[in-house]
């Protein structure tokens, strides 16, 4: 069998460079193109020096994808931005996962009330899944194009979907407190990830109006029978990689965390990436890796069903799982290429 | 006047260390004598090397406390011993401040029933009171006995105070999500403080039956009118100092950030270490001072009302409040020695 | 005795708010005004917002300034820029207090080479002095311009000046290796501030040509009767405070530790913020606190002394300093108002 | 071809937990026993829980060994401790790579001079060799016996190997000054990597003394015509893994950093985990990988020449080398198993 033709499209930041390290050793992918608009000429390792003598392809521009016959392009590209390039590349025959927000959510309009920007290509909506593996693997197989879900959405949505499905919790307010790395904020020097505003320091973000809030209710949504009320809040932790997301609800009805516990291993039977812990998960457990842990708990004094999980935000939470759909819509081993142990310390 | 004779029971901890140096250059006491039982006959600097031609004083054993004549002493011991030299010394004349839990609680019986062991001095709660000088002035004044309050309630109970007492929250169900940095588990090394366990790592621990669960709904239950039922889940940073608190609970009626900032100024009005901010704050904002800065905002949404405060654990968590407690039994300005502005970065 | 007017020209960086910081509670002293250009009309505490409550005053424009009568400024202004401002005030009554590197070294034809930019106030280097007060504290106290030492030369000179004066080391090739924290690079987001490439990171920098080798070697050539040989090499530590300097030369004859250290005590008799240590000292020894570290020894196999310095380099490398010879110029206590244990951990 | 049967002796520390991730893919290998003798009886994901679901093996004590059949063992055991099970084993048939000290010097009697502890197996040097396979391969692909070398050798002596067999640098005084990340510790908790002494710190440890550089002079010794003079400081940084070495010794020729770089070049050719780069490396260029950066410079000033090599002290420094020992000794591809990308960030 021939090895599938890939496209990385927009590699100058941590989600392109994290496809880079990922695919490189994929044993059924070539990579056939890395694209930047902004580094084109030079060589992917002038960018990311650490892949020197590892991957010192050349850079080029999107537009050379226009004459090429690939498989696959993953879109590692800006809010925004990505839609003009799945427009542009509407009547190409290969796939794509697109990481960015531009067709996580329902609708245009809906993508419009929370970016604050006009969607371009509202007709990419038709053809396109959310790429969740663990929820929705049958529509992600045929899918021509997959909207890589969000960092948090991810360790948002793996760990109240079992609950929200049965019916355990109740959705009138759940609180979603979670934490992440400062990669989530890119590679891009600014005021925030200033080493010394972040480094030896916590502070929460974007408290009410977060993106991500709207794409978590909208999958809980889909999972249970329910139209969850979500308080999301995210908050900025002093490392590199990992979200951590603690989340509470009140249960429908008495509970144990034998019986949570049970439902969580049920549900996510057979889903590789999703371990289900006994002891709280801390993020270097997953650390580099594409596995998400989970722990439920329940508290009789308050009614209470807590919920903590760990991902690592540029491999879970974006590079990782876009390979892990990617496998999915060639039919490859789900896991192929993405046995990585977590590293840890 | 002559200046206060002051004891420090206990110095080899970080709390230990943290009052020397905030009493060290304090304008009305002395540092009568410092006590290690573990260390006694070697310099305070030997055991703190950083204090080195600043404090160079002998450690004595606490025993010759009983010979002498102070006007204070504080107790920087672990829980279950502090009762102790609260019983020793329970005929001197020298007021104490107790930073550990043993008198914390309402009762022996609570303290035996969340400390699981048996508290040797009952007597003691009788001419106690807990040192939380913002909602306790009064009754601190003239106490002789102290009980420090805790790091986690200290910034929980603060920043939850005004909305009980106004009666704005349902207390039903009020989520508090804590994050601590890592000297709030103690100078000795242990598996929980390796570097490499803790360093770049984030993780939650003590769920449900955390002990300062109880302190929280205790101090808040007296502050309104409610019985609240509080979730309390401590994480653990990967930073020194500095604890941050994220609290949620459902509006009892629709309001606003305005009005809550309002309730917040006037609740803390003439109190100077708490300092009521317009955008979530950070741990670094107050590390190393005696702030306790507080943010609160209200979600329309989710009817949720969010209160955020920030502290540094070692100093209005422990050494910075019991010198404040100390101002406020000696009738100092409260203010007095405890200057110090923030250390960012 | 009424006090003194200063003014803090530059207050948006780091060296500024630290001189604020120090300032603040100085007995004996009044800040009279505090300038940044680029924020001027916000509020100080707007730039910083731990000052909130504590300093609150409004930020001016420099040129407010002519026309007020001060008794000392302290340019905390960017190199090239202070010479400007110097300049200007050339016939101001107040005496000047630099922390840029504009007129550290010995001539502008120095500067230029060193600094790659014209000189325009060479004039300034005739009533100027090297603003290090353990080895020019008598020219200081007269000086009208002190140009307060660079953050690596302060480590340098310090460890260094006493082998140096006595003879005692070889100065045909003396090797500084020193690491430094990352605020040491200034307050603004740049791609090696960036937290994901400084955190969990080290490297060195700026090899054979860093513009305060020039600093240390003539500083210790002044010391000594021999004209050094100075390999420094900077790296950058993931912390945000803190310089810690190696050094490595050859003995001009057998010598022992305890000899090197008496040579050290007495260099440093009655210098209240030198500490000669028997241990190798660590950054948070002197952290937040305008106290130098230095540590001394000798291996017979090999036949170099090793000497171990560090300072906080915000604090003993800028705003420390700076304070510390106000002091001197106003023939203040050396110490008044710089009391500060350092913050560990 | 079957798979060679591999048992990893001593699976609780960092080193055993490294092995165990590098080789649990590698293609040619089975992992057929993992001991411990602490934990016997657990599973290996027990103790090192980020392995849950991906190698839950039971742990065994050592002893279960005595009757098997294997093609080689790993050695994760302390100094001291490592003899016994090679003198145990000495006339198995399997071979062994030790990742211990025991074995790496040159005679029994240099181990105890600098280990300072009696050596009980001296016929084992007969049939050893130093495993650094840059500079021993061939002797490695037939040793019974190789020593896996120490963490900081590694990287000074690939840095300094060109330019002293080349005879190109003074050996008279060599001076490496080493920094380490805090797993170089261990992961047993102790003082120095209690999280509050190691996090936003940095000191230097082991002056002069430090076993490492006999091990260091020792090969530098048999790479060139010269007995070099080695003054090794190794200092403590806040990070998990990595080393950084900057050393510096006369050139006995002026020379160039073209020059420089060409020898390097030429002596590590086809090496594929030397790395020869033109801008100074940072330990997370080579993060979680086998790599090693080199970067060498000459400074004419000072007739310098400067060597910064980067490792990670887990991989390169410990696990990883010893699994490219094995490749070498069963004569497989020399990277198999072992292509891992740095993690960065």
């Amino acid at each position: 069998m021939t090895k599938k033709k890939i496209g990385v499209i927009g590699a100058t930041g941590y989600t392109g460079s994290e496809l880079v390290r990922i695919l490189k050793y994929h044993p059924e992918i070539d990579i056939s193109i890395i694209t930047s608009e902004s580094r084109a000429g030079e060589k992917f390792s002038d960018v990311h020096p650490f892949f020197q003598g590892i991957v010192d392809d050349e850079l080029h521009t999107a537009d050379m994808v226009d004459d090429m016959e690939l498989d696959l392009v993953f879109l590692a590209l800006p809010h925004g931005v990505s839609m003009d390039y799945v427009k542009r590349w509407k009547d190409k025959k290969f796939r794509v996962v697109d990481l960015s927000g531009d067709f996580r959510l329902d609708s245009p309009e809906i993508y419009e009330e929370w970016y604050k920007k006009d969607h371009t290509f509202a007709e990419g909506f038709r053809n396109s899944t959310y790429g969740l593996p663990e929820l929705y693997k049958s529509k992600i197989k045929t899918a021509h194009l997959v909207a890589n879900p969000g960092c948090f959405p991810t360790g948002s949505i793996l760990g109240l979907a079992p609950v929200v499905a049965k019916g355990m919790i109740n959705g009138q307010n759940i609180i979603i407190d979670a934490k992440t790395g400062v990669t989530g904020a890119g590679i891009k020097a600014n005021v925030v990830t200033h080493y010394s505003n972040a480094s030896d320091n916590f502070k929460a973000y974007g408290l009410k109006f977060h993106r991500h809030s709207i794409e978590i209710q909208s999958n809980l949504e889909k999972s249970g029978r329910i139209a969850p009320n979500i308080q999301f809040t995210p908050h900025l932790l002093p490392v590199d990689r990992g979200i951590l997301t603690t989340a509470y609800g009140q249960a429908n009805n008495p509970t144990s965390q034998q019986e949570l516990q049970k439902v969580y291993q049920d549900f996510y039977q057979n889903m590789p990436f999703v371990r289900i812990v006994s002891k709280p998960p801390s993020i270097k457990d997953v650390r580099a890796s594409n596995y998400c842990n989970i722990y439920v708990d329940y508290d009789e004094r308050t009614n209470n069903i807590i919920m903590i999980s760990v991902i690592d935000n540029l491999v879970k939470g974006a590079a990782g799982q876009a390979v892990q759909n990617m496998n999915i819509m060639f039919d490859f081993e789900e896991t192929l290429g993405l046995n990585h142990i977590p590293i840890n310390p």
